[in-house]
């Protein structure tokens, strides 16, 4: 069985018996808050019991940071689970991604039964969501997957644009699917999200997680927003009853009180992208706009991954993606002593060359 | 959203604010042992990293423990998640399920399309599963779920007539999904298990879970043993890849390794069923012969769930399973003196009457 995501950390401590330095996934530099991990302790001592299936205190309390009502919120075992509750409840037929994307959209739809058309996102446009989209949501259509900043690339879509693909796909009646999973790492997360539209439309549906921004990957827990009441109970009753573990909903009632965290995960990653990306250039790379806490990049350098790879770090090789050739890499921002390391690596691996 | 699945406890202390005594579930009354709890903890330190998506430490264990070949092991986020990804990857057709059984089996089915044969237990057999089953496994049949011991019953299936109706449905070309969740409550583990067969077959596949055994719940992580490598990788690609979180593919690693934990499980769940089974019967219930770590029971007592959620119990009302009527009920076997607050309050719900 072959992983698809991000380096292979396991096989790395399976290998040399220590752990590599990651910037092949990109969750919060900062580790997990305190809180949360205090959180998961204390909990533990109540395993024993079912966790509640609908999430009552969780959603509640992820509806009064949304500011969105309880009713709109559907907790499961990370986003990824909601990508495939959403596909096996909805058998959507013609779904448009965008080429790169992430690609867990694409393998829920199919699954279905669904058809996938790729939108191209240009290397010379910097993989920006551009106009020319607006002119695929025509009837046919039964979904349209975006991730807002993308991933790969960290950009975000123009918020004029956005709202106008919303109408658009209120018009076609398009079920549109915002993935906002890296908003928290944004300067302005609250210029590009589209739940402030949620009460105007059922055809929007927003995926958020606790994943990235509190840097909590390991306990699987993701949430969805939408008006749409039907769409989520199906979504419930598409899956097991519970999906979300009672760890996972103590970690995320926790993780929500962590309001100083995210401020300083904004400005860590605002300076050190900004290190980054200079560095990067200064290497030679093609660096590609970023706004999230990753960069992508493109550079001719052979075996990149596996030159990295023997100095203990991984990055992330895109060229995989549908819509990138070799030569696409993706790395995490860090902290700054680990973004120095990973510089002067790729220095070496140049000097190598 | 009907909650359909034990008591609700989380609706019982939003409502009261503590606790109640839960018989309605059907964990290891001692809790999940410390091991488990400090693995937990200890993991919570590392929860900003990816799980594992193949749990290859995790399988690798389980394999020796069940002494079969770890690319024989699949784990998922409880029985539960595996058994919604087995239908999702078989997208059964005609499915017998016995009738009382475990409901999520006929949940999963039912969303991928396939078709419910209900093979219907009886009352004069104390619910066991007798030989006429065999005439039910014909080649049109696609799958065949039972659950050993049996889901409100407690009933085994007689040995000789597991492996004959595993030789029919080999001979039919039937998928035996054997539920061994509650196998390690028996007395005589050993005797009920098809696991010695899976070589056998690919016909056969085998679901466990640590939720109940272990009393972790609240934890998700079950695991199943077949020896036909494509359905465990179409049951992969089904749903996310990160079904299990690290905390519990840690937990699971640490239960392993709790051998004095399970034999001190046998010995109170052996002890405690005894009594609890001779103070039903002496308070006048109809109580069935049961192996494992539940009762089940028929009275007359009018609204019994709702006098004893007055007193903070909750047992575990039947009537909703297809094959039971008004009356029936299952309870959890706790400890001593848990057990004795039950046969107390059931004795006061008599005289309320």
């Amino acid at each position: 069985m072959a992983l698809i995501h991000g380096g292979d950390t396991e096989g790395f401590y399976m290998e040399y018996g220590y752990e590599p330095l990651d910037f092949s996934s990109n969750c919060n530099p900062l580790g997990a808050p305190e809180g949360v991990k205090l959180s998961i302790c204390l909990s533990a001592e109540k395993i024993d019991s079912y966790p509640d299936p609908l999430c009552r205190r969780l959603c509640a309390a992820i509806a009064e940071y949304e500011a969105v009502l309880p009713q709109h919120v559907l907790c499961g075992g990370g986003s990824a689970d909601l990508i495939d509750r959403l596909a096996y409840a909805r058998r959507p037929g013609k779904t448009i991604v965008t080429a790169p994307s992430f690609s867990e959209y694409e393998r829920a739809v199919r699954n279905t039964g669904g058809e996938i058309i790729y939108h191209p996102l240009r290397e010379e446009d910097g993989y920006a969501v551009k106009d020319d989209i607006l002119n695929r949501l025509t009837p046919d259509v039964d979904m349209l997957f975006l991730c807002n900043p993308n991933n790969p690339t960290g950009l975000t879509i123009e918020p004029n644009l956005l709202n106008k693909i919303l109408d658009s796909c209120i018009r076609a009646d398009i079920l549109l699917v915002v993935d906002e999973c890296f908003n928290g790492f944004l300067d302005q997360p609250g210029e590009h999200t589209l739940k402030f539209r949620l009460k105007d439309s059922r055809n929007l549906f927003i995926l958020k997680a606790f994943t990235k921004i509190y840097g909590m990957a390991g306990v699987r827990l993701g949430y969805c927003l939408s008006t749409n009441g039907e769409l989520l109970d199906a979504m419930r009753n598409a899956g097991q009853p519970w999906a979300v573990s009672s760890l996972a909903q103590a970690a995320g009632l926790a993780a929500l009180k962590e309001h100083n965290y995210i401020e300083e995960t904004r400005q860590l990653i605002r300076s050190e992208r900004a290190y980054l990306v200079n560095a990067l250039e200064a290497l030679g790379m093609k660096v590609f706009k970023s706004e999230a806490n990753y960069i992508f990049f493109r550079t001719a350098i052979p075996e990149l991954t596996g030159r990295l790879r023997s100095m203990d770090i991984l990055i992330r090789d895109c060229s995989g993606y549908i819509g990138l050739s070799a030569g696409s890499y993706r790395t995490a921002v860090r902290t700054h002593k680990e973004n120095v390391r990973l510089v002067n690596s790729l220095s070496a691996c140049i000097k190598e060359i």
